[in-house]
């Protein structure tokens, strides 16, 4: 068994002295705007296989968006346990999510989601500049960082243009801390194909479509 | 039921524009050394009277402590539903845990603690400077600052001299959003004696016995 992983040189802890200076220096240039929201939801995915359901979670929450039902005593409140409407959890549990599926599932959950494949070529990551109530999620192979695993799911949570490199709010908590990456290593890790699907992999904006109610 | 609440103004949203200038000053000022590590941590308490042990799970996992057993799959990970040593969690889900066994708990599961009780009449939050791999865990009433419910425990996130006021990781993240308060009021939210102990509330100073293993 493992108590966490050492993360390759990829990427810089978010609490290591380097990425420490990247958060003060993305702070001071306004491209933290989407940190501030998504931290206070940070979660670790509840199986070793929900990083999908674990990273929709946080963004549900962070964008304030209503449940309409409630989790537990008297609280409305997403949890993982009750994103079951598009593929049944069982499932998810044992083979994790596909990013249609995800996509489908942000949608049944009250938020407004432009999804776009890696394969449309399209500029990534713009969203990460952060304006608050939108925010991005990719879709990647931890490949190419030479992380163990392979797909994987991730919160943006804010962008350093010095470096070029975003902050990935790793809800494997268990296995990785939060990390900055290159953009330019992320965009090659959503463009490798998917082995389940055959397809490559994108990311994920999403906004609230009507903020407060689902 | 309820969608989370709305924050009283004895307190300033982590999120909000103060509460974002609050950050920043704080930040340049040295004083959030702690937050790094509790906020990767920062998690939704499990059970709506888990309070205690939320705040527990994060501080464990911000130290970087093994739990020297196994969470799911092949992790060893600190989830509240095993902190079971020293109370059972069939009680501390209906009616919460005091300061002394959240103290207790603590130590079983491999902290170093200083615990204060405020009728010490100490000097208390020094310790939220913010060395890293040092946290502080308060225990208060929720009613000094005119929020609902009571007794509740919460992380220290930071501080900001400006307005000397810390930031409370409230871990009822279904309920309120993490915020700063005065030191003064926390101080006297306390002081308030705990109906079910008959005795003031305090502190808790939390590290590591050992590095890496419980």
């Amino acid at each position: 068994s493992f108590h966490r992983r050492v993360l390759p040189p990829s990427g810089i802890a978010f609490a290591s002295t380097r990425g420490r200076e990247l958060f003060a220096e993305a702070l001071a240039a306004g491209t933290l705007h989407c940190f501030f929201k998504l931290i206070e939801q940070f979660c670790t995915q509840a199986e070793p296989a929900y990083c999908g359901l674990g990273t929709l979670v946080m963004v549900l929450n962070a964008l304030d968006i209503d449940p309409g039902r409630t989790w537990k005593g008297p609280w409305r409140w997403f949890h993982e346990g009750m994103l079951d409407c598009c593929e049944p959890l069982e499932d998810i549990r044992r083979r994790g999510i596909t990013f249609d599926k995800l996509a489908c599932l942000a949608r049944c959950n009250g938020a407004a989601v432009r999804s776009v494949c890696s394969g449309d070529n399209a500029a990534c990551c713009g969203g990460s500049s952060g304006r608050v109530h939108r925010f991005l999620v990719v879709s990647y192979s931890r490949r190419e960082f030479g992380q163990t695993g392979d797909g994987h799911f991730s919160p943006v949570g804010g962008y350093h243009a010095g470096s070029d490199s975003v902050l990935l709010l790793d809800v494997a908590r268990f296995k990785y801390p939060p990390h900055w990456v290159g953009l330019r290593a992320l965009w090659r890790a959503l463009c490798r194909t998917d082995p389940d699907t055959g397809k490559t992999r994108g990311y994920l904006l999403l906004s609230a479509r009507k903020p407060g109610a689902p």
